[in-house]
């Protein structure tokens, strides 16, 4: 079975982003980009919400490198925009998802391949969450407050027990914690 | 000035209790006693949401030890509630705060004494990060998604950028950050 985790960078009042999906208060460093470049050899597949994903359009950005990218969207009107966005800008590496998020991880991560990562996406961490595929999360605490944006957890229905694996303090000031996920 | 620090323990996913105020799964250990233990000697005052007071009168406990208790509430019916509570079972080392929490904490600092501490309370914390009230975070981070409770970081009006100061993984799996405020 192929690993899934979260994998994002946060604030210490749980945004993953501002309300605007503004990402300048990410603090980026040597450390953090040898850090992420490692973690990103272990991986092939990128799982992205759609409010995310529309971030990423609006940035002009198609697609993460390092893997294949799933884009979820629930809803048949942002699956039409997102997909109208890649036909006039194709990117092969981007394949919308239109069925249960839950349902196609459940199916991925049986098939051969490297681990999964799950970047952006509350809701969907959500979901993926609540049906138990997400293994371990990973976790770039920086060190603000911002206040107001875009939550990383959302409420579940459940409580879902972790094992604190590592923490690691960066020179940039944010704290990488790692917690692997009892099934 | 005395120094102000909002000391608590939060899920992984920014609560700091159940809905109904339930604390089950905090991890206590005496490593976390010895930690507690050192630090509320350097604090004198403890500073209290109505909310979280009524969960401790609710368990029995007018106060916690190690400094003089103040409980604010806004709301008069709120304050009356209390003020009932303590006549029933009068306890000295509380006092209920009428006025605006940032005005009677700004004035509370600049006397002499020792350390305060911002035990639990959401909101009173929201008042007094808006109002720079708060000098340092200390999160005592519990290994675990809640998925449901009452939030420890509310919505604010304002950034707040915050300087790491320590990290430290405790044996029972927990993780103790500490972060100094930048005014």
């Amino acid at each position: 079975m192929r690993k899934v985790t979260l994998g994002l960078a946060n604030s210490l009042d749980n945004y993953i982003a501002r309300r605007d999906g503004g990402s300048d208060w990410l603090r980026w460093s040597k450390e953090v980009a040898e850090i992420s470049a490692a973690f990103m050899k272990t991986i092939d597949a990128i799982l992205i919400g759609r409010k995310t994903y529309e971030v990423m359009l609006n940035n002009g950005q198609t697609s993460f490198p390092g893997g294949k990218n799933y884009v979820f969207s629930r809803a048949k009107k942002g699956r039409t925009v997102l997909a109208r966005a890649l036909a006039h800008k194709p990117d092969e590496n981007v394949e919308l998802v239109n069925e249960d998020a839950a349902a196609f991880v459940g199916k991925l991560r049986k098939r051969k391949g490297k681990g999964i990562v799950v970047f952006g996406g509350g809701e969907l961490a959500q979901s993926l969450f609540e049906a138990g595929l997400i293994d371990e999360i990973v976790l770039n605490i920086q060190p603000v407050l911002l206040g107001s944006g875009i939550p990383l957890f959302h409420e579940m229905k459940k409580q879902i027990n972790l094992d604190l694996i590592d923490s690691r303090k960066l020179k940039a000031g944010s704290l990488i914690v790692s917690y692997r996920i009892k099934h």
